[in-house]
């Protein structure tokens, strides 16, 4: 990526392991006051007054992205978001993360700053604290480990296993859009490969791309069902599709649920997109993934709370376990829900 | 490594990621009752009393092991031992652990159980719960995060940056034995290489074999201290050399140090190896690393409390930081100690 812009290209080598973590961290701030020591030590030390929350997430170079598409800096930023969404999933609130690289020679200490700038944004934008981590080298591609720590009042917690039957259920945001940045990410690289002078328009595109390479967290869900005085009674994030999550929320619940096609909350870029590709939008949204949109359950008695809010759509329902997981069409017919969500483990393409 | 054995090969991508996670988890018991919910939400949630300690550590394949003589079982548990070594280094007693792993199709599922089964001996072991993690393909080779939390009281808790001037420097066991491991496994290889049917007599390396493939971490050490009613000034565990480690220690407390080097413990076989590889012992114990011993200050007026102690060895004395870092040799000349730990940054061998 740097590599034609004639830039600088400095040997992370030439650094050595702790010269490079001080390098590229020591514009870090440390800004919460649970953070006691950072960087520096065997191990960081933090205070927690209420429950902690730990959740850990791993990207692999040609496998979770593509670098011939994926900035550097928007890698990043895209690295602790991911991390982030299941902190808020909890319905907690995140304070640090740790982050570990394993990068191959063929990285310059330059593409190592670009990439710690879209951490950096990311840590600046969520409020939390990078505390430690680890920097390696790597035989082949890029591998970025990141564990997020959030604290939550033992009241406050929200599990995937809480849905009752009769209850909402509700999604922020809309689905289906990062799937689709994907594929037009896609289409574009093989374009290029033809013809490297081609000015692709991607204005059509611009939510869709943008859901790809920089998706956010929904941090303003839970501040926003605190202030609308909404406990849910189960959440987990979309980062594998609706189905798959609603299907995790199900089992876990020991519920079955109904989800009604006509509802699920859909951008017009990705409305559009799908005529073009000839793809069924209601497939994307079911299966696509990637949205990091918070997906919940509450009860029926506070429907009044949030039927106004732009940024929430209930999509279906709770039922008895033995009702099964459906979506209900159009067309009014019922069908079985399927994990179809994109599984990391299968054989993956490599060029 | 199961290959040539004519055992059953499943295909990992045949379970899909949660089917993995589960399977591979599903007889790990949790029981710290520190941990309210382990694997199975968007992250684990956890009651902390005292302070939190966190701390993560990635071992990559080809950079930090070798499969070729690593079996996937001491790779599980040694991947462990690294991140938990950290935690007793700050006087903490570790609780919980979460472990990534991102593994190319050419391992089977069985290869992954027997790596799980080290995982599970070693949080067995060290009595700490496995409450997440992540499963991933990777384009290459093997790439594992580990993140261990821990907790400490607020005046237990020991930093780097504690060491008083006159403070007594003492290393726990013995050094150098892990390095020398790795140099006759390397040899090993070389020779199986030239004649696969040799038979090597490893009986004479069995100690330093075992520091390699099953190092341990201190956890007796901790608790001993505060059997002996010793708070330590400062703490690091020796990863890296005694050099590096102790230059750490002086740097972040802005202090020098004499080491002496008659009084660095040596096992027997780090001496007769050492003579028949015609290395220089010192230089071994001082920047072979991985020896994952604890090296620690102590006030003076401690001494007593610890001197008759066979796992303590008083090594030398914190000076003022304008004194530099020294060791001083058996002819009673000084030198300037230097860092010459392993740098995980520099090109590797690829074969």
């Amino acid at each position: 990526m740097l590599e034609n812009k004639g830039q600088q290209r400095t040997d992370i080598s030439s650094l050595g392991e702790f010269g490079l973590i001080e390098h590229l961290t020591k514009s870090f701030e440390i800004k919460q006051p649970s953070t006691i020591k950072g960087i520096g030590d065997d191990a960081a030390v933090i205070a927690v007054e209420n429950e902690l929350v730990v959740s850990t997430d791993m990207l692999v170079e040609g496998v979770h992205f593509d670098m011939s598409y994926m900035p550097l800096k928007h890698l990043g930023y895209k690295s602790v978001v991911v991390n982030l969404s299941d902190i808020y999933a909890m319905n907690a609130l995140p304070t640090q993360i740790t982050v570990s690289i394993a990068v191959s020679n063929r990285f310059p200490v330059e593409a190592l700053e670009e990439l710690y700038a879209g951490i950096q944004a990311a840590a600046h934008h969520y409020n939390v604290d990078v505390v430690g981590g680890d920097t390696t080298s790597s035989l082949s591609g890029l591998v970025i480990s990141i564990t997020a720590l959030g604290q939550v009042t033992q009241e406050k917690a929200v599990y995937r296993s809480g849905a009752k039957e009769n209850d909402l259920i509700v999604v922020s945001g809309d689905l289906g859009a990062a799937y689709l940045g994907l594929q037009i990410l896609e289409r574009e690289k093989q374009v290029f490969k033809v013809n490297p002078n081609s000015q692709p328009d991607l204005e059509p595109y611009s939510y869709l791309i943008e859901r790809q390479l920089k998706p956010e967290a929904r941090k303003d869900i839970p501040a926003l069902l605190k202030e609308l005085g909404v406990q849910p009674t189960s959440m987990i994030d979309i980062s594998d599709g609706l189905s798959s999550e609603t299907i995790h929320i199900c089992k876990q619940s020991k519920k079955g649920c109904n989800i009604y096609e006509d509802k699920i909350p859909l951008d017009p870029q990705v409305i559009t997109t799908c005529e073009e590709f000839n793809m069924d939008s209601t497939t994307i949204a079911l299966n696509g993934g990637e949205d990091y949109e918070l997906l919940f359950t509450i009860s029926s008695d506070d429907y009044p709370k949030i039927k106004a809010n732009p940024s929430l759509t209930v999509i279906g329902h709770i039922t008895q376990e033995s009702e099964g997981t459906h979506l209900i069409t159009r067309a009014n017919t019922k069908i079985p829900l399927i994990a179809r969500g994109w599984n990391p483990l299968q054989e993956q393409e490599t060029e």
